[in-house]
């Protein structure tokens, strides 16, 4: 997907949500497994994978009207081996076959030897046919550049991240004063654009989108940590929004796991739509 | 497995070598896939990961004798989908109940929020069993230390890697003049130990293994990079041996694509015993 193309769903559906599908199979709601088991066929055995890719689909469905794009973590598909690798090919393929204007980020926080990457892009971008991968920085350029050789397909690239863990390295100074996530928002500029990288900054961090929007004023920025992790979604516009909006704001548990009731999609609907309602008020106040 | 074993292992060897099981799909010898189609089942049909683990097996039969670890790294078995990830399952396992006292390292260079990187760490170390994962330092404390709750189990953290990125962030230097690969080995010091914990150290960084026993004098290095990437085994063991050996010296390509005919395995050998016999003289100049 386009950047163009991105923005015009942003205005469209006045909403930069991205609902993180990260189905964690001890959360998943009873009913969901009973159904799971009730169609299976004959001779067919259950897997925990199944219930995956269903609760996925309501969720999505649930979703769809109010967010513009899908995070599913593979850290929650690996953890149920391979067959844990078919609910994400399913749940992706699920998403392109039905709302084909969805932007989906593979979160996968890769990153390794030129060689590697190249690995990496192929299976994300060539086989599953996501539109963004994250990459973790650490390695530097030919650990990134690979990732950044296909057409339309976006670098999400860890900046400052919405964890508590993020103040070990990612602030620490240099002696000119700049910080390591400034660092690696300026030298990452020489590897692609906002074109093709986006970044990653918790909502947690307030104020600091202000020092981010001083070095990237154009990119979109990819923003964990509302709800749960604590992050505030009015603090995050006044200092991170641009002028083409600029943000995807993601939720996960606020949304897939607000009921573990038979309601649970409904609901997950609700806290969906209560979200865009917020960001539609954001862009209206930014004039979009 | 624990530090003592693993020092058992290197003595009783009389090697510190970790043979990388990367397996490209591309350069995976004609007559293994002839030979995986031949042994097809009625009805079964040929897919790429039964090459990848065939490949597999015959490497490591081939090498077992010459090498104390193995590190398969996911990216080659990703992008072959789902079955690629059974082919690294059935690689773990046939390594496991063949060559049990041999050392897994799961290449894969992951690290996420807390409660992410949690079910990384159930995947590898409860699901797969390997007893070593990599992980990348940038998202900080609370990204590795889940991966630090098992017994006998290994966190292997990124800190001077051997690719040519690694001088964009890694050497960059905060106000004390001491350097993020630095600033990593020391934090990290407080997360884990010699017992749990080891570093990844490029065998391209030469002198710099002198700075960096300087801060882990005790803990087990990982180093890639020689062979195919060119760094030199003798200068990592002159800087980077301690008196337990403290090294685990990985080759992939140099090994496992050292002959594309019929004799890959034999090669694959030949290769191996080489280097183990440059492992030997350097251990005997140790005193080990």
């Amino acid at each position: 997907m386009t950047r163009q193309q991105l923005i015009q769903q942003i205005r469209e559906k006045q909403s930069f949500l991205c609902v993180g599908l990260d189905p964690d199979i001890k959360k998943i709601p009873q009913c969901v497994i009973d159904e799971c088991k009730a169609e299976l066929e004959d001779g067919e055995e259950y897997d925990e994978s199944l219930a995956l890719q269903l609760f996925n689909q309501y969720i999505i469905d649930a979703t769809a009207p109010y967010c513009v794009a899908y995070k599913p973590n593979l850290a929650f598909y690996e953890s149920l081996g391979a067959m844990g690798l078919v609910a994400y090919e399913e749940t992706v393929s699920y998403i392109r076959e039905n709302y084909p204007t969805h932007f989906i980020i593979a979160d996968a926080k890769r990153g390794d030897i030129g060689n590697t990457s190249k690995m990496y892009a192929k299976t994300f971008f060539e086989e599953y046919d996501v539109d963004a991968l994250t990459v973790a920085p650490y390695m530097g350029e030919d650990s990134v550049t690979p990732f950044l050789g296909y057409d339309d397909k976006w670098v999400i690239l860890l900046a400052l991240t919405s964890n508590k863990g993020s103040h070990d390295f990612q602030l620490t100074e240099d002696a000119q004063g700049e910080r390591l996530f400034e660092k690696v928002l300026k030298k990452s500029q020489e590897w692609g654009d906002a074109n093709n990288m986006m970044y990653v900054v918790g909502a947690t961090q307030g104020q600091m989108f202000e020092d981010i929007r001083k070095i990237v004023p154009n990119h979109f920025l990819l923003v964990p940590g509302v709800g749960a992790q604590g992050g505030s979604l009015e603090e995050v516009c006044k200092y991170g929004m641009n002028s083409d909006c600029g943000l995807l704001v993601n939720s996960s548990r606020g949304i897939i796991y607000a009921s573990g009731g038979d309601d649970f999609a409904e609901v997950a609907a609700q806290k969906a739509q209560e979200l865009q309602q917020q960001m539609d008020i954001e862009l209206k106040k930014a004039g979009l």
